[in-house]
């Protein structure tokens, strides 16, 4: 098999970052052998400077240090430009992993545009940049020929976007419906079990599943966007934030699931899109499905989705790692597929 | 969007490929609006021989006959030469749906090795070819740098092969379990509700579900060519059929059936394949499955397939159109799929 190397610049270096540090190091042999990729991994960036050094960074020393010890690093450098690095190479892919920043998209979305004008690819896990300018973006990638990809910022390793886009090719999507948040889903399950909302949210916690603040989980916003980001790329939309309707599961009472549970139903907060004559409607809210429901066995972190087809019935897509990892070889399987043939 | 015209073969004309030449007739300007896309039929065969008139079919009209008037029409032509078609046309896709021979692979076999020696790329709903000599076919393909794609042979609409191959890209698949058909998933939710098998498969025969001689599907072997098919594509064996153990549904009590939904569980028809350091090892036998499995709520005549995987954890699709219409979306889908850029 012909061989490809492709250069790399990660953005930001988190858990998904290091994750996928990991998985390029473990799958080195793998990806050249399957695929004749063999990804070289330039420099690292972090909001304070990046690690730049001439031949590649060997992973493996990388892979030692805490994300925290990055910049004591002996080839670290303040304040590493971007743009100078992305000059500097052959183009290949930007993994953009900074932290999503929904209302500015910042600073991601500055690192996108950036390295869309100067030929490269772009694989994202970051929502912000998307949330903010999904039709820029994907304009701008469109005219220079490169890939946006953004299955980390979707759904992760369940691969919503991938069957949407490629597996439904021809048939037209008439709805979604998904769910898309793990950790309210977890939340809604330990409540069918007899918690309270807060003793839910406390255990999501305990177990590292929800945030400190998870206001962005609970509240919807995360279901929101990824279904903006869905929608838009599947159904050919233009929705922005305030085109959906947002209700979460703040403060739910627990007898309304334990209620439905007892019924033989499940309580899930769906992330809803529906074309009609009238036009689009998109909502996030709290919902009652029964068995016959495709996502009703959707339980715990678990996350899912259903397209409503013209041509092929409905088609559902459950599971797929709900932590970094599962991130990350989402962020890989996208990596992978932009150099296919 | 830049246009492409391509040229269409369609080897017989049963269920299916009228469904197709329907899908391509309602569709052909959402193909061109959204992919870019002209799928020229130019050609339709049949056992007995085939239509070809110089400048594509008027699919209008093809539509307007039974599919048995077929050699009745004005252009029809007795012993049409597949060789001497796809000689005089610039190559496009091989669409194959002729019945299927598990044994002998033919006819398919003989038009798909044709059609790649001339340069066409192959879609094909028809099991027979693939299941004979599918190392050969593949190798002959990928020397001539065409496609094989047959979605519509592994599970129709369902789109188990598109997620193994494209949407788990980088990830190892470790085992997968699949519902891989719908007749013997009707028949044992049929008998979950009380019927007798010989009731269940009366009422399958009824509603058009199973064949008169449903033989195949109750004795697992369907379910054992899409396995293969699939775990070859995905996992890169080289299984043949007689490598997977094969047990299918055929007089089974309704009362085992019925025990495990008493008991909360649910009887399927499994087929397993799973990589161990010892070799692979690949089954298709009924299985009680509890309600903690992705595949637990696929009932009636609805399929699914879960791939298990290192990096990706369990990811499970489910659903798609059971039926022709349903089997040419999935014939449509790979054609869009080899010209997407």
């Amino acid at each position: 098999m012909a061989q490809k190397t492709v250069n790399l610049v990660l953005m930001g270096y988190g858990n998904v970052g290091k994750a996928l540090v990991k998985i390029l190091e473990e799958k080195t042999d793998h990806l050249r052998a399957s695929y004749g990729l063999c990804p070289l991994l330039q420099a690292i960036f972090k909001s304070t400077g990046g690690l730049f050094p001439c031949a590649g960074l060997k992973m493996q020393d990388i892979l030692e240090a805490r994300s925290a010890d990055l910049p004591l690093h002996p080839l670290w450098k303040l304040n590493l430009s971007l743009e100078s690095v992305l000059r500097e190479l052959e183009p290949g892919v930007l993994v953009e992993c900074t932290p999503s920043n929904l209302k500015t998209g910042e600073p991601g979305l500055t690192h996108i545009r950036l390295a869309l004008e100067s030929g490269w690819h772009i694989v994202t896990a970051n929502k912000g940049p998307l949330a903010v300018d999904f039709s820029g973006l994907r304009e701008k990638a469109s005219r220079n020929r490169l890939a946006l990809k953004f299955s980390g910022a979707a759904a992760a390793a369940l691969p919503a976007l991938d069957v949407g886009l490629y597996s439904l090719a021809g048939a037209e999507v008439l709805a979604i419906e998904g769910i898309l948040n793990g950790t309210t889903n977890f939340i809604l399950t330990e409540m069918g079990k007899g918690r309270s909302y807060s003793e839910a949210v406390q255990k999501a916690r305990a177990r590292g599943i929800a945030e400190p603040d998870p206001a962005s989980d609970v509240e919807g916003w995360d279901t929101a966007v990824k279904l903006l980001l869905i929608a838009n790329a599947v159904m050919g939309l233009e929705l922005q934030l305030a085109d959906i309707s947002v209700e979460g599961i703040v403060d739910l009472p627990a007898e309304l699931i334990q209620r439905a549970g007892r019924e033989g139903k499940s309580f899930k907060l769906l992330g809803r899109i529906r074309r009609e004559q009238s036009g689009t409607t998109a909502s996030v809210a709290p919902s009652i499905i029964d068995h016959s429901h495709p996502l009703f066995g959707v339980d715990g972190t678990a996350k899912g989705i259903t397209y409503f087809t013209d041509t092929m019935g409905a088609v559902t897509i459950t599971g797929g790692k709900s932590d970094p990892r599962g991130a990350a070889a989402a962020l890989l399987k996208d990596i992978i597929n932009i150099y296919r043939s």
